[in-house]
């Protein structure tokens, strides 16, 4: 039986699946707008938040997903809590920069060793619109995961990516055809959106060599148990799903922090048992 | 005659066009490992170059394009150079982030909130591949400029870009179409490379309302004339031409600043003086 060649990053993910039989990654879509008021009394709420979403997750996630929008748009500061929040995240989870960067090969260099090199993440998010030469910098790291944009769970999947081209196939199978060659020693992953889970085990079928990152479920309206079951390829069990707002801002109000944290680790709980029966 | 609508942005632009009779853009690609040594007797060598390259550029140029990928890559003190890099960029002049982002919406609009608004860019570039609600936030700044991806200058755009859809026409056409629709007050606009000069015409002429970003001139081969006579749209005065690596990085070496401003200035006028001509 051959071998599959698995890139460190996919590797340590894998591990952490099999251990815990869970699939989650933690979204850290954090908003100064929704984090809960008692974070306001740390100098650094942010952080504080993140800190206390790890500690209240880190026993059941596989990987933690960093958006990098949510710190960019606060500037500096906003990237200073983003380092910060790296150094809370155990080493035997993976870390993700959903960056969903990508530009001319040079360029594309640049953001490689920014999200692989300068912070050391795990893992990256990219787009392909722009083809091969402004991915293959992110798929030469060969430990590295290199997750491409596929099918998203947005409406606006519909515009291009769900667009049919000459060949009666949608554009988003090409792409997912392409980076199935594309990838190095088993790095390549694609983003595939759980509201789309007709779609998402037919993309795995077509795809069992990819490593898959699932996102829209909560918030954005799809079924964990759906994703679960379409999303992991039982050989390999390299899926992750993504849960970010419906994990991070539980309802209710908290008076102290420990409040909070347990409520999150209520949450995840949550999840890990539902992956758990459906796994 | 009906009068078109135009972003504040869009308007600076112009006006600099129109009183300059340049369309120039300067790509702030900046790159510690091509800065020359000169740079490294001062304490921030980035900011130092930069500041220099906007000195000696500052009286031809329509804009300046600072590419987010090289200041990211170092981290926060990249961050920090491209922030202090804005302050010197005169205010009569364009500023455009080369980010290339988008995400789902309220991803998009954290974006959005960290370009426009964090760091007050008059524009940024931002990829199509997730549709409409990605592009959206983006859109929704009526006075600033969005440049949409459409036909890349490197060979990548093969592999999706060109790729034809059903209906027998390009990805990049369908692309051109949507954008047409979904800018505000003119404040649309597509990113063409110079290195595809022979379909930017087309494009051109099937989008005429749209503001044109034109890179690939110089390192990447594509033709300055050929670029200056397909991208111009002669009512609305509306591209620009970037030109990074073959301005920023002139041939020999500097014992001074001051002879390293004389070159780039040599350079940007034989730039200039080529898009007079041809205008």
């Amino acid at each position: 039986m051959e071998e599959r060649k698995m890139s460190a990053a996919r590797q340590k993910a894998n591990k952490r699946i099999s251990s815990l039989k869970s699939l989650l990654c933690v979204g850290l879509d954090s908003d100064p707008d929704k984090i809960p008021e008692v974070f306001f009394r740390a100098p650094d709420p942010v952080f504080a938040f993140n800190r206390s979403v790890i500690r209240a997750t880190g026993g059941v996630a596989v990987a933690y997903k960093i958006n990098t929008a949510f710190y960019e748009a606060r500037g500096i500061p906003g990237l200073l809590d983003m380092e910060k929040t790296l150094g809370e995240i155990p080493a035997e989870c993976l870390t993700i920069a959903d960056a969903k960067r990508a530009d001319i090969g040079n360029t594309s260099r640049k953001y490689a060793q920014a999200f692989f090199e300068h912070w050391s993440f795990d893992a990256v998010t990219v787009a392909p619109y722009m083809g091969f030469d402004s991915l293959e910098p992110f798929f030469s790291y060969s430990g590295k995961l290199v997750f491409v944009l596929c099918l998203t769970s947005n409406e606006g999947s519909r515009d291009f990516e769900e667009q049919r081209l000459e060949n009666g196939r949608p554009l988003y199978e090409s792409v997912l055809e392409k980076v199935t060659l594309w990838g190095k020693d088993g790095n390549a992953g694609v983003v595939v959106g759980a509201t789309k889970s007709a779609l998402l085990g037919d993309i795995r079928r077509q795809a069992p060599g990819l490593f898959f990152l699932i996102p829209g479920v909560g918030a954005q309206g799809g079924s964990l148990e759906d994703a679960v079951r379409a999303g992991v390829d039982v050989n390999s069990e390299s899926a992750i799903i993504n849960v970010s707002r419906s994990l991070i801002y539980p309802a209710g109000s908290f008076s102290s922090i420990e409040e909070f944290e347990a409520a999150v680790a209520g949450e995840a709980e949550k999840i890990h048992a539902a992956m758990k029966l459906v796994l």
